[in-house]
C-alpha cells in the first residue's frame, strides 16, 4: 500500500472483530468508528439492496471530515427461502445452522467508501455450500464458539466452517464480512488521485 | 469431534505450519512427524496423480503401530501451462506471482490418511482467481512476506491473498494446504469404527 497518500485518515465504521482483522492484515493503518444506526430497510429489498442500503445508511450517519476516507459495510446471509440475522439464543442459532446444513446459501455484503468529495458503494456476494451438519455438531458448534455474534449463526473461520464447508464460490473474506479485494483496489483509487 | 475413539493417536506427517494450524481449528490432538522423502513424481502424471502419489509415498514412508492414525498431504500449484513449485529464490517468486496474475489457476491436495489395516487416499482442487498484480504489489510481497516457503510463491491467508484473490471456487482451507471437510469426514469414518 506504499501508493496511499499518508494524509488520508482511514476509518473503520464497523465493530465486527473480523473486519478489524482483515482491515489490519490488508497492511492498513485506521481507527474504528462505533456507528448506531436502525438496521430496517424496506421490505421488498433484496438481500443485496438491503445490505447496501445499510453500508450507505451506516456511512451517512458519521461526519466526514477532510482527509477521512470511511469504510462502512454489512453483511446478510440469505438461502432461496430466508434472511439469516444474528440468533438471538442458541436455539435460534441452532435452527438457522439446521437451514444451512447439507446445502447452499448465499452472504452478500454491501460496502460504502466515504471521503469529503466523494461515495461509492458496491457490493460482492459469495456462494457457500456446507455439508450434512449432524445434531452433535451444530451442538458442540454452539456451546463452544460464539454463535450469536454471527450473521447466519456461524463464522467461516470457525470450527463449523472448517470442518464443515465443502466449498465455496466467490470471495472467501466476503464470508467473513469485507470483500477485501474489492475493497483494496476502491481505496487505491479513491486515496490516489486526491 | 466427540464421537472420536479416544484411543487413537493423529500423526500429521507434515510439518508445514499451516497444516498444523488447520488441524488445531479442527479441534484435534496430534503429534507432528517429519517424514523426509524423495518429491520426484513420474513426468507423465498430471497434478493431481502426482499430489495423491506424494501423500501415499510419505505415509508408507512411516511406521504405523496399532491406534496411530497418519495424515500426509501434498499440496500443487499449477496452471493450464506450468506446474508451480516453491520459488528457491525471490527472483523465482516474483516470476511465479506474475504468471499467476490476472488469471486463474488450480490448487489440488492429495492427502492419505493411513492406519495399521486401513489406508485411504483422495484429493481436492480448488480454483483460484487473482486481480492484475502491480510490480510495486510483488515486491512488496516479497520482501515483507515468507513467499519461499509456499508453493505457487504466495499464501492465500497472507497480504498478497487479501488483496489480490479476486475469488475462489472450492475449499479455502485445501489453497492453505489441507481440504480439512474431507479429512474431518474420513477422520471420522476411520476412527469410530475400529
Amino acid at each position: 500500500m506504499e501508493k496511499l497518500n499518508t494524509n488520508i485518515n482511514i476509518i473503520l465504521g464497523s465493530q465486527s472483530p473480523r473486519r478489524k482483522e482483515l482491515l489490519k492484515l490488508m497492511g492498513l493503518d485506521f481507527k474504528v468508528e462505533k456507528i448506531n444506526i436502525n438496521e430496517d430497510f424496506p421490505t421488498q429489498f433484496s438481500a443485496t439492496k438491503a445490505a447496501i442500503f445499510l453500508s450507505k445508511k451506516k456511512a451517512n450517519a458519521y461526519t466526514i471530515r477532510k482527509n477521512d476516507l470511511l469504510i462502512c459495510a454489512d453483511t446478510i446471509v440469505y438461502s432461496d427461502k430466508n434472511i439469516f440475522g444474528k440468533p438471538n439464543t442458541k436455539k435460534q442459532a441452532a435452527t438457522m445452522l439446521q437451514a444451512i446444513s447439507n446445502k447452499r446459501h448465499f452472504v452478500v455484503t454491501g460496502v460504502t467508501i466515504k471521503m469529503i468529495n466523494k461515495e461509492v458503494s458496491f457490493h460482492e456476494r459469495s456462494i457457500v455450500y456446507f455439508n450434512k451438519l449432524s445434531k452433535q455438531e451444530i451442538t458442540f458448534y454452539i456451546e463452544n464458539y460464539n454463535a450469536l455474534d454471527k450473521a447466519g449463526g456461524y463464522g467461516i473461520q470457525d470450527w463449523i466452517g472448517i470442518i464443515g464447508i465443502k466449498k465455496i464460490s466467490g470471495c472467501y473474506y466476503n464470508v467473513m464480512g469485507l470483500p477485501t479485494s474489492l475493497v483494496y483496489n476502491q481505496i487505491i483509487k479513491m486515496a490516489t488521485c486526491l
